[in-house]
């Protein structure tokens, strides 16, 4: 029999935590239990919630006087038969934070699928070795920067910005996520015009360079965009995946006919895992859900911007795409907002060989335009590579020099 | 030149307000204005964000002391122009709150679409008078009782519960949330056996009842079972609309080969809602992007039950279903959770005419089983309506009797 794990962090009014936690693993499946016959126990034993633990934790005061109480801290670990769920996301989120996520303070901090259930879930289709693969890069971070402005503006202005991104060296170029079907650079426009400028920069520099289209419109019309998309020769989709739901993410990823690899955007997930009270976790939101769904690439705040998440959350973020507990491909981290070269190292030192390294002011904004930004950073990412400090390699790269001028250096502490 | 139009509650840093707004403004849609060329603004004036007003509101000690800073609490609105956007509620979403629900503690609570963006919405397919029309019931609130414990049970147990159910007068019964596709009490089993129980009812009270069949499965199924569930003759459906999204819950509405109500299950949403500090208002994520993108019913908890919400927060979202300032039909609030007959004045009170009822365990645990917990309901309802008090009322009405011995009743106050 299969089952999903939860674990819930809960700050509790009542403070009877093995109470609480035995009415979550009832209230969510079979809704009583002692006060059951013998026979009908029997009968529905094999859908019952269990409790796999309970583990109270040290009172928090300030959460107590924002809450207006005292508040009993605990961590409850409750798993759900898979016979009580179909084997999709709805249905898993349904079964163990639909009706719970009223419950009052409790955040969904964890969610382990067994072996089974995990084997019902594609993956990313390409992950990071298929990335790897696609790009001919295996040794180094990526480097990633987004669009700058594009809102407004004719596909003359994507082209030459697209030209000049890739000619400085990046791997990847994402569409802003706000940029949607216009008349000025529409979606199949978009990625005509790509695949031409794409080809003419490889033509100069030898290096491939993905370019994320902005996968938008309603619910039923994306499979056939994409599957346009990828015939109109696409290399990759972006798709702001909780703006339609997990489930959307993974029809995509399963569809045999949409060969290009997805990079999730983070748009609106603030809205469910900033609270340290409610919500759910960003490992969950945008780590193993995502995973599971088959994102091949994840943008979340980088913990460096002035949007940021704390530290610990995005290394949390990255261990849930990339841990080899989980038996699927791996998808690559993207920690986003506020990067510039001289972040490298510590971004480096955060996240791995393994993960991206993505920029829009700090490629945009950098003395010599964008491919000079584009360099600094590629420079930057080789410095981390071999260990050089920043400060050292800038000296024969001129490129890294300006940018480091401009926005300094961050130590690794 | 249509817009959505944008409020948030901000708990900001940085103490000026009018520079915040302003940088929302620009950085969800031109990216910067003032250092633009005169020839660009004019290009891009369509697509700038407008900030239309900007209040600070009095400072919250304890938040401040729980975020572990001085904050500048205020309400800043902001306007977004359709040029900017499709017209889908993932692109709006993306829009006005994408990147920006992960800007530290801001929380989306209203929404306005133009009457421009507003009619490209299909609203409700039945509404309010629709479901009454189908019931033929029109001068009291309705009354609704949920499945319980079906999970794990055989189709004779279902069938018999929703007769009971049936008999006892309720307008509608709902399957429960985390009742999936199951091979004990299958989706198309469950339809067939409801329209043949529901009729026999029918035949014994003259009274006709809704059962809303749990529309589940992956996403681009749901279409055609939705429609095959209409030709084996269900009467409407629940959705979770939040582990899905809600523009799947919009292509369901707007699919002519589904001639049925949909009510919208809250599942998920606590998730999004509960935090004062972050995420979506409940009056914006029950309210009206459910009732712009269609669903007929929607289900919130009611201030009364464990499971609660601020009365003021419900009473925003039953407003926001049924105002008259919306050209599209008006949706049924269904205020739930933890409610006995005893509450039927205060719901009345709360929400009217045209509002529903929704009991499980006031329905199933009255000392004379489902059928008088429906009864007991119906002539509560008819007491509120009359406004005869219910203690009187309950004299002649022996169910209502046992209902207010065991639960008691609860005056308006
Ligand atoms: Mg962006
Ligand atoms: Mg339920």
């Amino acid at each position: 029999m299969g089952k999903v794990t939860a674990t819930y962090l809960v700050h509790d009014k009542k403070g009877n935590l093995d109470k609480k936690a035995e009415g979550i693993a009832l209230g969510l499946t079979v809704g009583s239990w002692t006060d059951l016959p013998l026979l009908e126990q029997e009968q529905l034993r094999k859908h019952k919630g269990v409790v796999e633990s309970v583990v109270e934790l040290e009172r928090d005061d300030e959460a107590d006087r924002f809450l207006g109480n005292q508040r009993t801290r605990g961590l409850l670990k409750i798993s759900y038969p898979s016979a009580n769920f179909s084997n999709d996301i709805p249905a898993i989120l349904t079964t163990v934070f639909g009706k719970l996520s009223l419950d009052g303070e409790i955040k969904l901090i964890d969610l382990e699928f067994d072996k089974q259930l995990e084997s019902s879930f594609p993956g990313p289709k390409y992950g990071i070795s298929g990335i790897r693969e696609i790009l001919g890069v295996h040794n180094r971070p990526l480097v990633m920067s987004i669009f700058k402005g594009v809102l407004g503006k004719d596909l003359s202005f994507f082209k030459q910005q697209l030209y000049e991104q890739s000619l400085g060296g990046v791997d990847l170029v994402k569409d802003d996520e706000i940029l949607f079907d216009n008349p000025l650079t529409p979606f199949e426009d978009r990625i005509k015009a790509a695949k031409e400028v794409l080809q003419q920069a490889e033509d100069r520099t030898g290096e491939k360079t993905l370019y994320a289209v902005n996968l938008t419109g309603r619910t039923s019309d994306l499979r056939d965009k994409a599957r346009r998309a990828a015939d109109l020769g696409a290399n990759a989709l972006l798709f702001n995946v909780l703006s339609y739901g997990p489930d959307v993410l993974q029809e995509l990823a399963e569809d045999k006919e949409i060969p290009l690899p997805i990079m999730a955007h983070p748009a609106l997930s603030g809205a469910i895992g900033s609270s340290s009270l409610y919500g759910i976790g960003y490992s969950v939101l945008l780590g193993k859900l995502l995973r599971y769904a088959g994102a091949d690439l994840v943008l979340f705040p980088s913990p460096y911007g002035s949007v940021a998440l704390d530290r610990d959350e995005t290394l949390n973020i990255a261990e849930a795409l990339t841990t080899e507990n989980i038996a699927l491909k791996k998808s690559f981290p993207v920690p986003s907002a506020g990067i510039h070269p001289g972040l490298t190292p510590v971004l480096f030192n955060d996240f791995g060989l393994d993960s991206v390294i993505n920029a829009g002011g700090g490629i945009h904004g950098h003395p010599d335009g964008a491919a000079g930004g584009a360099r600094a950073f590629r420079q930057a990412v080789d410095a981390a590579v071999i260990g050089e400090d920043l400060e050292n390699y800038a000296e024969k790269h001129p490129e890294l020099q300006k940018a480091l001028e401009l926005w300094g250096g961050v130590p690794v502490t």
